[in-house]
């Protein structure tokens, strides 16, 4: 359906920036130590979200669920797209570069694309780690600066509304491929011997003993020096925020753009990225809106998910949606548009929840987990509970996931939040009281009190996983039948046992 | 590397029959009860292979495995094509169809293809489920017939040399998709009310109570039922096979074309399909060469592999291989030319072996293994033990797993060879002694005698898997690190306590 919409709104835009393994490692939302005076400045523009999660901890499933508006087992994308991973969306999902394209608006990609197939996910204008080096297009900042000019420079020519999608890989680990430039790629172009210059880059340097560890990392020397590295790679990121946005006033549109910025995952760190505890889950995201009527320097408290960016551009473009979303935006436990909280902070539910759906991140690491967050409980069914919890080449490798393993082999002290054993033995149903437990350490699941809570959260997580096709929705213990007789799917029961595992 | 081979060899062909859930319901392989009289008379003009085993017994893979020569884990097919599994090979793999049109081969697919991408499998004449309903190209022999004709008058017409891939869907199960036709759709086609007419097929039908029953299906109405259905659809496949040879004969390439007959993966019932037990492992294949010197009506105990289909067929050619194989075809446990033994059976060798590698089948099936079979010995690594044994959708909805279900609910008498416990949950190695236990039921991993021989089929297992590249060489208990540094794979131990159960 091609409408006239965008040609009437042809002075809106939309910038995204996104941060790769980001986490809050930023001033604005809290952090004293790591230093982000640019994208501080960007949320005093802006509606900072405190509670803001992705839709999966994994880079190419939680990109093409942003570029989508689809969980992960919906648009097919199950794990990493590149190498032997080699996860592709499905060929007829329908992402935000092609339908805005129908709406005559024009695309670009800068920095880590990550999905695939191309034909689902085509910008206009791609400059992206297939057909650069990913770290000239996602940590040059000096270069990322100019593709940005020559982005916007040409849809001025055009006189075109634009999405700009700005995929930074900062702040990346580098340790699992060019440990050379340090754990997370810190001293690349830092102007260090043999590590080259980025012109634009005045990196900053943290001491390993002044950081602000997050809960969930042990606290030793290995593990705060690795997070002084990503400190560092943190102001190469704030300085190419800073670049990206003084193009954008440069080329005329800081009036006439709406600027988002988020990250893909939670950070490369034990209980980070791959897992769907709150580490993993919770992304800082900021929505500055140039309309008059915006919030400025506000915090929104409404339960947002990644999954909401979809609807809210193609609102912001005036776009139909093709399912049209409910008035009330919390009703469906479905992707909605955030604009209107842009304007005014929402009453808050208590039933309002965000939903993530975590499949692979390796093409070897199996570990399918479907999650409900609401404001107070999260609800983690974990389907290939008696295996191991996988851990990624990336993880592993790093000084942090070392030092765990050492110490645990070595029984030497390890001042971290759990056991190694613990987080790779899950049972299958995880229950969390989140205000009361915020690291999510005490199992709540099968407790007397809360057996009509559950029981609502697995309904619902249940429906969810129904209404968005999810091929998971039987599993472990049943078989999805779907027959010409039945109208809806059926799950039948292997009778393989594992009913003895779920109390 | 393009060479004029093809040219000077303008007037040889292949012609591969391949069934889709085939077993050995064939009198040719000794089955007195299912009448197949036209293989059987293909096999008369053949060497009968014993002992030849598919590389991964899932539709998908193995397809992808025959057509590459590489197993699944290698060419990126880890499971299902089509639907919400989604799986591809890698973009850069080599086919058959794409290398023998590089020389200037004619290649055709009629049938099921199951395979993809379409950049990695592309035949010059292509009639499959992506342009017509399976059935008809797979089912039809009438319209296969005609097909066949039509794709062999335009090799004569271009007077080029060709390969020709009839991928018949019978005797494939049809309860989950059509069950209206019957269970293996041997109603479809064969004149009775509602169920059209295939002109070319006369149905053989047969008594419950007189089928072959195989060792691993259970000795019950509902499951010889079951097969009696399955006999009767091996007569359109037998039928369809003297319809193609008969259509190769007016041709004038009868005496010309090199014919295989084989089927992808194991039949559709317990231990059979998705299984590397022998009940799902092992295939029947007949080859008929058209050189006066080949040996007809013979069997062959040389140990084979459904990988060795490709540099058979590339040999048969005159192709030269890109890794050019040793002179002992044994020595590499690498895929092999086939055609020698075709002239005269190769001394046996006691070490011959044949390989296997299963990952997915279903996209929520993850059940890896990896598997060397010997003449003696098989030894299985299931990855992901600790989890029961996955049942694809289509058995699960057969009669015959229906009553393992229900008798074992019910805990009435159940005459199979194993328990559903048994079948669901596996230890992670199994090691079996095939000739003394062709059933595969006396596990004798880590029995004391036989330390060195286990050891010994675990090296040779583990190094086919790296020089194969497998990305679950290190699974489940270690990470695969490749470093700048470190010139091979590392596996690096997780610690995650798996080793409890390695003994
Ligand atoms: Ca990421
Ligand atoms: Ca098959
Ligand atoms: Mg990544
Ligand atoms: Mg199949």
């Amino acid at each position: 359906i091609i409408t006239e919409t965008a040609i009437t709104n042809k002075s809106k835009n939309v910038l995204i920036l996104l941060a790769d393994d980001g986490g809050f490692e930023l001033g604005a939302y809290g952090n004293k130590i790591c230093q982000t005076p640019n994208i501080d400045a960007l949320a005093r523009q802006s509606v900072l979200f405190d509670n803001a999660f992705t839709s999966v901890s994994s880079c190419s499933p939680s990109r093409a669920a942003l570029l989508t508006g689809q969980p992960s087992h919906q648009n097919g994308m199950y794990g990493l797209h590149h190498g032997v991973h080699h996860f592709n969306s499905f060929e007829n999902v329908t992402s935000l570069p092609n339908l805005l394209r129908e709406h005559g608006i024009f695309t670009g990609i800068i920095g880590k694309k990550h999905v695939g197939p191309s034909s689902v996910y085509k910008f206009d204008y791609e400059q992206t780690e297939e057909n650069n080096h990913i770290n000239q297009v996602g940590r040059n900042i000096t270069h990322i600066k100019m593709l940005s000019k020559e982005f916007l420079h040409r849809a001025n020519e055009m006189n075109k509304p634009f999405l700009l999608y700005v995929a930074f890989h900062d702040p990346h680990r580098c340790s699992h491929s060019e440990i050379e430039y340090g754990a997370f790629c810190e001293r690349w172009g830092s102007g260090e011997i043999g590590a080259g210059l980025i012109p634009d880059w005045k990196p900053w340097y943290y001491q390993w003993d002044e950081v602000a560890l997050p809960y969930h990392v042990q606290d030793t020397e290995a593990a705060r020096r690795d997070i002084a590295a990503q400190y560092t790679t943190m102001s190469r990121l704030d300085q190419g925020v800073a670049l990206v946005l003084k193009e954008l006033e440069a080329s005329g549109h800081k009036e006439d753009t709406l600027v988002l910025y988020s990250s893909d995952n939670g950070i490369p760190f034990p209980s980070g990225r791959t897992n769907l505890y709150d580490s993993g889950l919770r992304e800082p995201l900021l929505i500055s809106s140039p309309e008059p009527s915006a919030r400025r320097n506000e915090v929104s408290h409404a339960m947002v998910s990644s999954l909401d960016v979809f609807p809210t551009v193609l609102d912001w473009f005036g776009i139909p949606a093709e399912e049209p979303s409910s008035n009330d935006i919390w009703s469906a436990d479905a992707p909605k548009s955030l604009l209107r909280i842009l304007e005014k902070e929402p009453a808050g539910h208590d039933d309002e929840a965000a939903f993530a759906s975590q499949t692979h991140h390796e093409i070897t690491m199996y570990y399918p987990m479907r999650a409900v967050r609401t404001r107070s409980h999260k609800l983690i069914h974990n389907l290939n509970f008696a295996m191991p919890f996988p851990i990624d080449q990336d993880l592993y490798a790093s000084a942090t996931f070392q030092d765990i393993l050492n110490r645990t082999r070595a029984r030497q002290p390890l001042p971290w939040y759990k056991t190694l054993k613990r987080h790779y033995y899950r049972p299958q149903w995880e229950l969390y009281d989140v205000r009361a437990d915020p690291a999510e350490l005490r199992n709540l699941h099968g407790k007397p009190k809360l057996t009509a809570l559950e029981a609502t959260l697995r309904e619902r997580l249940r429906a969810w996983q129904r209404r968005t096709g999810d091929p998971w929705l039987c599993a472990p213990d049943a078989v999805l039948v779907r027959t010409p007789a039945s109208p809806d799917d059926v799950c039948s029961a292997l009778d393989n046992g594992l009913a003895a595992y779920l109390h």
